[in-house]
C-alpha cells in the first residue's frame, strides 16, 4: 500500500482515536496483549525466519541478539501494553486556562497530534511498545520497522489490530508500512498526512530522517554523557557513580561516556577508581595526565572524546577547573546528560546553569534519566533537540494542545 | 559575513544571555528603545531611500506602506521594547517539580533555545519586535528580513546592538544575515549553530523554509478560518461577531475567511446579515444556495473555499448539518482558528472535540485569538503546527526547557 493510502487510513483512524474514551483505549491496549500471546507462535515462528535469515546474510550476533523475540520478551511487550493501561490518560488534560476581562475563557488542552510516524531499527519490540504508547496517547501510528525484521512485525502488527477490533477501535490505528527503501522517504515527506515523525535507532538513521523530512522530527538522541569530578567532590561518591553510570548498563544512551577529572584530585581518584573500573571490565582511554595515573590506560584518540561507546570503554581527561570542564563538554556534549560530583555549591550552580543539556544531574548517576525512573511510566525515547520535548519523553510529551476559547458573544 | 561567522558569534552571545538576569535583559530592552529614537534621522532617512528604490522598481502600494516607517510606526517599535521589559522572563521558571522515592530531585526549568532565526518579509517593524523578543526569551537571534528594507534593518539593527552594549550585554545577541539568496539556505541549513527557525510571512517563504531548513522550523501559518452559525445559534450574535470577525481587521490571520449556515437558519441569518456585511463593503463568494437567499453575492469557484482572502472578500455555503460544517471545515481549515455560533451544548461540544485546530471558538470572534488578547503581552507569531507550540506564540513558546536532577550521591 502506498503512503497516501496509508496516511488517508490513518487520518480517519486518528479522528476515532481523538474523541476515544480513555477506558475504551486501555480496553483496546488489554486486548492488544491479549492477541500478542494467543499470537505467540506465529510470531515466534515469523522471528525465527528474520533471525534466520539475517544470520544467513552474515548479521553480527549483537544483532541477531537484538532481532531476536523470546518468550520472555514477547511477554514484556505484553506486559508494557497493559502497563499503559494503568498510566493517566494525557488527552484532554487542561494545561492551562483563565477567564479574559470581557468574559472570554480560554483553556489550553492536551489533543493528539493526530498520525505519528515512527521509523526504527531492528528491535521488534519497538513495534509493540510504540504502538502502545501512540494509542495511549490517541494518535495513530505508521510503523516502519527494519527489513530485517519484517516477517515478525506483520505477525506482531496483525496481533495489535485484532486487538483494537476487538476493543471496537479502527485497527488502522497502527499500520506497518512496507516496500522498499522509497517508501522510507515517502514516508518522511508525507507532510499533510502525517503530523509527526519519530526516528529509533543510532546515530546515521536520525541523521538522515532529520536531513531527508519536510515532515517535523522528534529527535530521540545519542548519547555522548560526561562525568565531571570537581575538586570539592565526595571521591567515594565520584567513583560509585561513575561505576553506575558507565557498567550498569553499557548500551543505553544514559551511560557514561567520559569522566573529566579536576587536576587537584586526580591522583586520589584515580587511585581507587582505576582498580574498581578495571575489575568492572572497563578500558580506559585517557590523556597523557590521565595515563601518568592510570598506566593500564590507553592513549586517547580525538574520536575517542567524540564516540558513543556503547560500552565497557570510557574516555578520560585531566582538566584543570570547572571551566575548562565546561569547556570540554561544550565541544563534545551531545546534549543528553552531564553530570558533576562535587559538595561545593558555586561549582553545582555553575554546572546546571551553563551546561547546555536535556538534563543536567549534580551528585547523582545519569542512568537516571530515563522515562521510567522520571516516573513517566513510558517513554518513546529521549529528546535531545530543544524543539517540543527535550529529555525523557513520556504520554504527555506525545500530545500537541488546542486553545478552547468560549464566550457569550464577545467581539473585539 | 558568513554564516558560520554568524552563527559562531550569535551562539557566543547566546551563552552570556542565558545566565544574564532579567534586570540586565530589561535595561537593555529599555536601551535599544533609546537608541532605537535617538536613531530615528538615520533609519528614516535610510527607509525612505529604501521605499524610493522599491517604488523605482515597480512594488505595489500596498507593500510600499508595509515598508514604510512612519516615526508613529518607530515610536511603536520603541514603545514595544519597553513593554517586552515589563513582562514576566520565562527563563528560570520551574515548569514541573518532583522527588523520586530514593530522594532524587528533578526539576524541569524554562532555558532559552539559544540562537533563533528569523526569516520575514518587508515589515520593517519585526526587525525590532523580533529581536526584543528573543533578547527577552535570553536568545541570540540572526534576522534575515527582506532585501527590499535592507538599508532600513541595517540602520535598526545598529541601533538595536548599540542599546545592547551600553547595557553590557554582547551586541551579537541581534545580528542581520545579509547577502544574495544563497544566505537564506545557508541560514535554513546551519544546523548546529542555529537552534530553531521562524519563517514570518506569507504562505509562499512558510513553505520555501519547512520545505528547505534541516534545522527544526516553528510554523507561524495561514489562517483559512471558518465561522459556523449552527441551526440553534442566536443569529444577531452570529451576524455580530461575524462582522467583526470579517471587517475588524481584513489583512490579519485570525479574520474569518469562510461563514458555513446551517440550512435552517439561513434564510433568517442572511436577511439581516447580507445587508450588513454589504454596507461594511464585504463582498459575499457564495453557493448556489446561499446565492439564492444574498442576490448580490458572487458565485463562488473551489478555490475561494480554499483562499485566505485578507481581505473585504468572505466565502459562504449553506451545509445541510454540523456534520457537514465539519467535513468542510476538515477539508479547508489551515488549523488556525475555526468559531461555531450556537446555544446547542452538544454542538458545541462536538465542535471542541472533533475541530483540529490551535484555537477552536464557542459564540466569540476569532479576533481574540492573538499573543495580545490572551495576556502574554508579546507574540512572535501564531503557531499552526502541531510540535512545541500551537495557536498564539508568547515569551514562554521561545523557550526550550532542561531537567535538572539533584541527587546526594544516588545511583541506579
Amino acid at each position: 500500500m502506498d503512503i497516501t493510502t496509508l496516511g488517508t487510513r490513518a487520518q480517519a483512524a486518528s479522528r476515532v482515536l481523538a474523541t476515544a474514551t480513555t477506558a475504551q483505549k486501555n480496553e483496546a491496549l488489554n486486548a492488544m496483549a491479549d492477541e500478542l500471546l494467543a499470537a505467540s507462535a506465529a510470531i515466534g515462528e515469523a522471528n525465527a525466519q528474520d533471525v534466520s535469515a539475517a544470520r544467513d546474510a552474515g548479521t553480527a550476533e549483537s544483532l541477531l541478539d537484538r532481532l531476536t523475540l523470546t518468550e520472555t520478551r514477547l511477554q514484556g511487550m505484553a506486559d508494557g501494553l497493559r502497563a499503559l493501561a494503568d498510566l493517566a490518560d494525557p488527552v484532554g488534560q487542561i494545561v492551562r486556562g483563565w477567564v479574559n476581562p470581557n468574559g472570554v475563557a480560554v483553556r489550553q488542552i492536551r489533543v493528539p497530534f493526530g498520525v505519528i510516524g515512527i521509523i526504527y531499527e531492528a528491535r521488534p519490540n519497538v513495534t509493540a511498545d510504540a504502538g502502545g504508547i501512540c494509542l495511549k496517547s490517541g494518535n495513530a501510528c505508521l510503523l516502519r520497522g527494519s527489513s530485517s525484521a519484517l516477517r515478525t512485525n506483520r505477525q506482531t502488527i496483525t496481533a495489535l489490530r485484532a486487538g483494537l477490533e476487538k476493543a471496537g477501535l479502527p485497527a488502522d490505528a497502527v499500520q506497518l508500512v512496507e516496500g522498499p527503501r522509497e517508501a522510507t522517504h515517502e514516508l518522511m515527506t508525507a507532510r499533510g498526512l502525517v503530523d509527526v515523525l519519530i526516528p529509533r535507532g543510532g546515530a546515521g538513521l536520525i541523521q538522515t530522517v532529520v536531513e531527508n523530512s519536510t515532515v517535523p522530527v522528534i529527535e530521540t538522541g545519542t548519547g555522548n554523557c560526561h562525568l565531571y569530578v570537581d575538586s570539592a567532590a565526595d571521591l567515594d561518591m565520584a567513583t560509585t557513580i561513575l561505576l553506575n553510570a558507565k557498567t550498569d548498563r553499557p548500551s543505553v544512551c544514559n551511560t557514561a561516556e567520559t569522566v573529566l577529572v579536576h587536576a587537584d584530585v586526580a591522583a586520589q581518584f584515580w587511585a581507587r577508581a582505576a582498580s574498581e573500573l578495571a575489575a568492572a571490565g572497563v578500558t580506559v582511554h585517557a590523556d597523557e595526565r590521565t595515563r601518568a595515573l592510570v598506566p593500564d590506560a590507553v592513549a586517547a584518540t580525538e574520536d575517542d572524546f567524540v564516540a558513543e561507546w556503547l560500552s565497557l570503554d570510557l574516555s578520560a581527561k585531566v582538566v584543570d577547573d570547572i571551566d575548562s570542564a565546561l569547556e570540554h563538554v561544550r565541544q563534545y556534549s551531545t546534549g543528553h546528560s552531564e553530570t558533576i560530583v562535587t559538595h561545593d555549591l558555586v561549582a553545582s550552580e555553575r554546572w546546571c546553569a551553563e551546561v547546555d543539556a536535556a538534563a543536567v544531574l549534580v551528585n547523582a548517576s545519569s542512568r537516571f534519566v530515563d522515562g521510567g525512573e522520571f516516573g513517566f511510566g513510558a517513554e518513546i525515547g529521549i529528546s535531545t533537540q530543544k524543539l517540543h520535548a527535550r529529555g525523557p519523553m513520556g504520554l504527555a510529551e506525545m500530545t500537541s494542545t488546542k486553545y478552547l476559547v468560549v464566550g457569550s458573544g464577545q467581539i473585539r
